[in-house]
């Protein structure tokens, strides 16, 4: 439905004139996300609290007018786009306090809106860890980590968003306010409803209140890099280090075309003929504990045909062997102007095949596709680059490309997204990796928290 | 309804009429649990596959019939009984397979009946390790601990079941099989069903194969006790250690009424005057991590009153240590001939003030209430214990004090059951816990995967 005046007054009278917006420059700024796909809403919202919150989705049930959630509007596949109009809910500006960290039971209690960052910080200070680290961590906020259950580069170790979801207050659609879950790790009273609220994609309910599992920090960390002649090579290094008895907090990987791009861009005498580099941090409370790891990285490595490993002595020459990493992603522009970027994850064990498979599939479609990621827990960013993504055949090949990644990925007991959702961007693949009695019970568990529909409608191909 | 010859001819006909028990001697073997209430099914059917249990469950689905699946049968709060009648989906006789271990991704899938240790043992042999150890570790099934979500010793360190759950089989009442989760650590495609179905208590699906995280087994491990004047301190002393840096595999209790009763039938030579013991377990890779770790714990003992810390020498002594914890249920028939036992839990913090309260209603009710239990994970096993439990009059005190512990749990911000469910036993207590709206939203998940609420009719207070 269209937004009408009577609606615009309604809410302003909710939740305060100042903290509605309907102005062309408003419906602009909250219209993209990082998928750059734009969907204007017909007005954004700034509740200030829960009760705020209630009031809104109350009366959009009763009209039927479609609520989309938003954090800093930083995903990957449009999860907060509001992609058939009505109002976005805007978090960031007032509901983004720590409102407790709480250092006897080791947890945080947050409003949705803080920044993944602020809250490592906060917590850091006091001794603590919030390990998920979405590469996005100085810019999204947990309400939106938490919808899309973010993964990040410590999740081989640490596990991802939802290992540190204990407890939310969220608001159902008819207005009513839920908590679920518990300040405890043990809890089996009731449905785990914490559970299914995270990765949800802001398709149930709106949450209000993110209770996290806090860990102590670990004392120290070092950093190593492998370089490999073969990205095979390389994957089976990664999955034997692991099985051998070690879990690092990060195993990341850079293919060759990656390899190639970052060098050719930075010039930092990287080995351009090295068929894959793997970069690892391990971390823990001694420096016995932290080279007892190290010798079996370097065992597992030496024996799948690494060429040279090379320990960082300091955190400068850790943040060298890092820096092919981190500039990873914009590197790649020399490839192409338009790049297709998905984080397909199959079992680590599955990663060589994989990886032989994309460079087949690059092959028969005439496409350059770099890969590096984060290898540890088999999430690879598969970046299709398409050299002119204004030519409709070379863009068509690409999406080709992709489509077949996809069914290699679910052909490898693989998932079509790792760490950041299906959102619009992949809902036409649902079918792919979803059978009609699952896509059937996704409907009814979303019918179930909404009946009308009227939660972040179109997303997840459900 | 009641169960017709016809019914029990096409369940013979569908899997094989030595695979349908409708004889008294089954029903009687098939109507208990660990609560000791009895009702009996109409018909006990042991599936060979999951096959034969979509078979199962389209026929009970189209006619009505009430379907409790059970495993060993081992539950404390009724969640295998057929409260309702109707069959026993019995899955220990066939479905008992270790389907896989898979080294190199490091999960082990499963089938619902396979026994908790069995599979402990079968990956301990590959060097892995399984870390849940509900204390009915020797004879439950993997399919009735993730339904009951089930916790254990370990939990302060490395969680429970729900942490492990990867992925799932399972039937709906509708005969269609889902998969849910993956081989992956990451995977954003859907809602998170896995997540969801466990800690269901068989109220959603079927489960007919569960895929497992495992972890790395830790090399060594080491065993301390500390000797404490009052509960309080004891209780101060297990958060203080936790914040400061420890995380202990285990972190056991018993107050002064357990330590007498153990003391009184196996005269172990315990301090009766003591107000509490605490049991620890640490582990790792190395000497030098134990040490470093029971350091700390030693550190922090003292400083909350611990009179004595002793750490065991070898597995013997370790063994001692841990007698009287191993020893505490069956000693405490010494109070009385019915034990009303709960395993409510409370953030750690909250630990003094629960057992501070839970004496003060035991003093009210004119009952001894010994507590022991997990205090690293805030899980304490309350022991209300009726000297003569066919007097009506005390059987009548011993649950009107269950029911003010319950509150002042729930006060606490603590949940009814830690580890093990709600079932029948604590139904009736779902409204202390639960909003309205929040047990509607249990009742409409519970219709969104079982609409004509076949499953476990009666359970879970929805």
């Amino acid at each position: 439905m269209q937004l009408q005046q009577e609606d615009l007054n309604r809410f302003e009278k909710l939740i305060g004139k100042e903290n509605v917006a309907s102005d062309k420059a408003h419906l602009i700024a909250y219209c993209y996300d990082a998928t750059r796909q734009r969907y204007e809403p017909e007005a954004v919202l700034f509740p200030r609290n829960e009760e705020d919150v209630q009031n809104i989705l109350r009366y959009c049930n009763e009209k039927g007018i479609a609520v989309t959630t938003r954090g800093a509007g930083s995903g990957f596949t449009g999860g907060s786009l509001p992609a058939s109009g009505g109002i976005v809910l805007a978090m960031q500006r007032h509901m983004n306090q720590i409102l407790e960290i709480d250092m006897q039971n080791m947890v945080a209690r947050v409003q949705p809106g803080v920044l993944n960052m602020e809250l490592q910080k906060a917590v850091e200070e006091v001794g603590l860890f919030y390990p998920p680290d979405p590469a996005s961590q100085e810019y999204s906020t947990i309400g939106g980590n938490v919808s899309e259950n973010a993964g990040g580069m410590r999740a081989a170790k640490y596990g991802i968003t939802k290992d540190y979801v204990m407890a939310l207050r969220a608001v159902l659609p008819n207005g009513e306010v839920i908590r679920a879950g518990k300040k405890t790790i043990k809890d089996v009273a009731g449905f785990n409803v914490a559970g299914i609220l995270t990765a949800s994609e802001g398709s149930l309910a709106v949450m209000t209140e993110i209770t996290l599992k806090l860990i102590a920090k670990p004392k120290m960390k070092k950093t190593a890099m492998g370089i490999f002649p073969t990205v095979t090579e390389a994957m089976d290094a990664v999955y034997k280090t692991m099985a051998g008895g070690v879990t690092p907090v990060a195993m990341e990987f850079l293919d060759k075309l990656t390899i190639q791009a970052v060098e050719q861009k930075f010039a930092k005498g990287l080995p351009k003929d090295a068929g894959a580099i793997l970069i690892t941090d391990v971390d823990g409370n001694s420096e016995q504990e932290l080279d007892a790891q190290l010798d079996i990285i370097k065992a597992s490595f030496d024996a799948n045909g690494c060429g040279e490993f090379k320990i960082a002595a300091d955190e400068n020459e850790a943040a060298d062997l890092w820096f092919a990493r981190r500039n990873a992603s914009p590197s790649l522009a020399v490839y192409g102007n338009k790049k297709l970027n998905e984080d397909i994850t199959v079992p680590r064990s599955k990663l060589p095949q994989l990886l032989t498979k994309i460079y087949e599939i690059a092959g028969k479609y005439d496409v350059n596709v770099p890969c590096f990621g984060h290898t540890g827990d088999g999430n690879v960013h598969t970046n299709v680059m398409v050299k002119d993504g204004n030519d409709p055949q070379q863009l068509e090949r690409g999406h080709k490309a992709i489509e077949e990644i996809f069914q290699a990925t679910v052909d490898l007991e693989g998932t079509l997204s790792g760490e950041h959702g299906i959102g619009l961007a992949k809902a036409e693949f649902m079918p792919m990796a979803f059978s009609e009695a699952e896509l059937e019970l996704f409907r009814r568990i979303k019918h179930a928290f909404d009946p009308k529909g009227i939660l972040n409608p179109g997303k997840m191909g459900i």
